[in-house]
């Protein structure tokens, strides 16, 4: 999916198109997201995705509530180059991404 | 709201008293909050505050759950003397705060 | 508990056996966790625990959701030879960890 709405891109590697992240060096980062579903009766599960292999899921599933976030975070080993981003593996989110949030940074180089 | 507990003050920025974070610099933060919702028959919205503008929200809204978070973390751009800090925008806490969290840290210098 | 993988472990401070955290060195660190409950009639509660006293504490409650996360994060102030480990104060987790993360960093030296 594609976000709408950049809050620090610092280096502009997060290329808000393709809603690709992609690392411009070698080394650990910190990646986290809440991704917010509006009512509906629908389970998602949401997968951090390291080049073509998730690495992460998160799920919500709640069926009684209005916004209910998938939420997971983790620490990764990334290659120059790799591209890290969020994908939706199952449901749909109606009325879009409003409120969820990606975001990662570089915790130290290797 | 006000914290009752702090457990990582490091340069004494965050006023207990107000409950407010303020930049010692400018620079990329983390922030991110965990809020505790005890069982009751309300949907709370948490929004994360830079100076008075909202930055993010976070929801809890079920109703048969005994404790339920509102979640949510991003990087924000801050200026010198920017004051960081959570609203609860809708809802009200029986209970207190108990079990929340609130936590932010310089990621990098600009 | 005992955690299955480990994506990141450098300096191999994280002691996978134990599933415990041990401290290299003095200072702030990040942690957290997203601790998934799968489909059961239990709440669980999560400790995140520091040498033997928890720190912060997660919830997941709900009873019709097939996965469910108790998330939580905090900075701590960390001594040489700290243990920091995750424990299960109550409930059961049916089906074991899978799709759960706990993650930790120096944010820097003290």
């Amino acid at each position: 999916w594609r976000w709408d709405h950049v809050l620090v891109n610092i280096g502009n590697h997060f290329d808000l198109k393709a809603s690709v992240f992609q690392a411009p060096r070698r080394g650990i980062y910190s990646f986290s997201f809440h991704v917010v579903k509006v009512y509906n009766r629908q389970t998602i599960q949401v997968n951090l995705m390291q080049n073509d292999y998730p690495v992460i899921s998160a799920f919500a599933g709640d069926q009684d509530v209005t916004r209910e976030a998938a939420s997971n975070g983790v620490l990764l080993m990334v290659e120059r180059e790799d591209r890290v981003y969020l994908k939706l593996e199952r449901g749909t989110l109606m009325g879009g991404w409003k409120y969820s949030t990606f975001s990662g940074f570089l915790v130290f180089p290797l």
